[in-house]
């Protein structure tokens, strides 16, 4: 029997079973074989692939087919400020930076810094302060190694002229209706949310629209951003362009179980601001899959897929399959107990954001190179 | 009894009686007292209010008490191109030209070249095609005699960076119920046109959120806009600027008789790019209001009211009031027939059509100095 859970645009409840959630959204997996000819295109493979948190795909084989025929193709992802970046935002940037490096693949990022503050009602969801959390993002995207001139990052109330003469076109293909019913809106929502969507859905043919000639488009996505693109792939096809190929990646779950780590969760998150001693803190507050005295778990061992700090290993700080291998056998054998697995996990952690740190700041006057114009 | 009409912001049709209009938007009249006011202030009186072809207002009191206390208003009209401009679009434009002159108002003027592709299904409506007109239309416009530095044209997808995100916060306090009602959409209607009135109600606020400061806007309007106002006036207070002071324009009638002279309908609009035979052809077509034959109109005289003639008169081509009630008399006696009394406007409108080209010619190099930056 399906397992109760609900994977929105807005909200993540739930323990969400991925194979059911693949028929509700009518989405395909991604098959070893796609794998191994990724790996082979690409010349090395990926953990996130390979370790199936990119799970679901659409279009995906006709994709490698473009490609193969000499049709390459372009990367198009973003991110909706909320908050400060978490490390469960760094997903899709992970994915799109490498396939920028593997495929030499322009990429596309919409940091849209309205898109929460009209769906959300927080008073401090200010387009004054998400813009400046756009600024920060962008930052904390390109420290990932992106690289300039083949980088264009945009934020809708910055960029509105680059992208709203898109939308438009997309907008007149889709009515009302088609909203509603794949939101769950209601006659009470306000209208920039209903037409928000035609905003996301310009970054899967902006670079074809720009260049005036069909490209085909990659976009690594959370599988909840999934909505947007069951509506608007037909209207870009409609609209004269290849509809996008999309790969849909797992949630990473919070700290405390949550199934989506949200960064509107200060103590479920870790963010790329917290200082080490936060991280230490936060990380010793999270659920593992251990039993509950150390006795116990040395008998019986622990289950690391119910474990965040095994997780955060799997889905960003432990990209060495061995290695991994290693953590989730001390974990599942009761050889490792919580306190010293958190304290490792802890240092990976602040290792990963001090180098992220010093990335960033190598970057910060060098932002105008990775902006649209 | 009221005549059957029917005025919306996207057709108007029938015979339309202004006074049971007013009740059904609820909008005042424009006083005797409040034109006193406006000649006072000015230092001359306007035909097209004298006339009451400005017939009815919102918060217009209000304004000219700010304006008497030193706190000057600001200009917002526009125009949604369809076609090339006619005569009857210059009617806010010529009004918005005055109070700049008399007033020393800036003048902010939207062409949301977006507008009719959402709403209207011609395939000759493409974005592409709507953004020619726009800069035909404010080419149009700024030779009427608008003054440089003090005159911001803006054309929503090449000026989308400066009013979208303005758009948003106005978008944000509309629900989809709001906007069904007001303008009659169904579920059928796309997101973009759900979306769009956002946009046009930015003008009356866009000088106050440039500057940081509320500053009183008056917006010169035909009279089937106004409700794009009634939704937005309450909530652009809700964003912390005034509400609008709105003056409501008449019809123009059709050359035929229709309502309201539609770009729609070559044989029944005269455009501002027609040739000088083409105006006479057209004229000559033109309804009056005069009896079936000379003998009969000799005896029993005609119905000014009723003839697109003396109507064209009265709103564009002869502002001198003496001129004008002669005119009005010799129909109603019987002193003129229907061909010279075409003949003559004829040459009224080619020496006025002649005369804009020349003006238009002078600026058509100097746009840059009229747009919004």
């Amino acid at each position: 029997m399906e397992e109760d859970f609900n994977v929105t645009a807005y909200k993540v409840e739930g323990n969400v079973d991925y194979t059911a959630l693949e028929k509700r959204f009518g989405i395909m997996p991604i098959t070893e074989d796609m794998q191994s000819r990724i790996t082979r295109l690409a010349g090395e493979s990926h953990y996130l692939i390979r370790r199936k948190i990119y799970f679901a795909q659409r279009e995906l084989s006709w994709l490698l087919d473009q490609y193969e025929k000499g049709n390459k193709f372009y990367v198009y992802t973003g991110i909706a400020p909320s908050g400060r970046m978490t490390v469960a935002h760094l997903i899709p940037f992970i994915m799109a930076q490498w396939l920028q490096e593997k495929f030499n693949a322009d990429v596309y990022i919409q940091i849209p810094d309205e898109e929460k503050f009209l769906t959300k009602n927080d008073p401090n969801l200010t387009i004054e302060n998400i813009n400046k959390l756009a600024h920060e993002d962008a930052m904390d995207i390109v420290a990932l190694g992106f690289k300039p001139g083949k980088t264009k990052i945009y934020i809708d109330t910055e960029n509105a002229t680059q992208i709203y003469k898109h939308a438009v076109r997309v907008s007149k293909k889709i009515t009302y209706s088609t909203i509603k019913d794949a939101f769950g809106f209601s006659n009470e929502t306000n209208i920039g949310a209903i037409f928000y969507t035609s905003l996301q859905a310009v970054g899967t043919f902006i670079k074809s629209a720009e260049e005036n000639r069909k490209i085909p488009c990659l976009v690594p996505l959370g599988v909840d951003q999934d909505v947007h693109f069951r509506v608007a792939r037909d209207v870009v096809e409609k609209l004269g362009y290849y509809k996008p190929a999309i790969i849909h990646s797992r949630f990473l779950p919070g700290l405390k179980g949550d199934p989506k780590m949200s960064s509107s969760k200060p103590e479920d998150a870790i963010y790329l601001s917290d200082s080490p001693e936060t991280v230490v803190k936060k990380v010793n507050k999270a659920i593992t899959g251990q039993q509950s005295t150390a006795e116990l778990q040395k008998k019986h061992g622990g289950n690391p897929e119910k474990c965040s700090v095994c997780q955060y290993y799997k889905f960003l700080f432990e990209p060495d399959d061995k290695k991994l291998d290693a953590i989730f056998k001390a974990e599942r054998s009761g050889s490792i107990l919580a306190g010293e697995h958190k304290a490792d996990l802890s240092m990976k952690i602040n290792k990963f954001l001090e180098n992220h740190r010093k990335n960033r700041e190598k970057i910060e006057n060098k932002m105008e190179d990775f902006m649209l114009k």
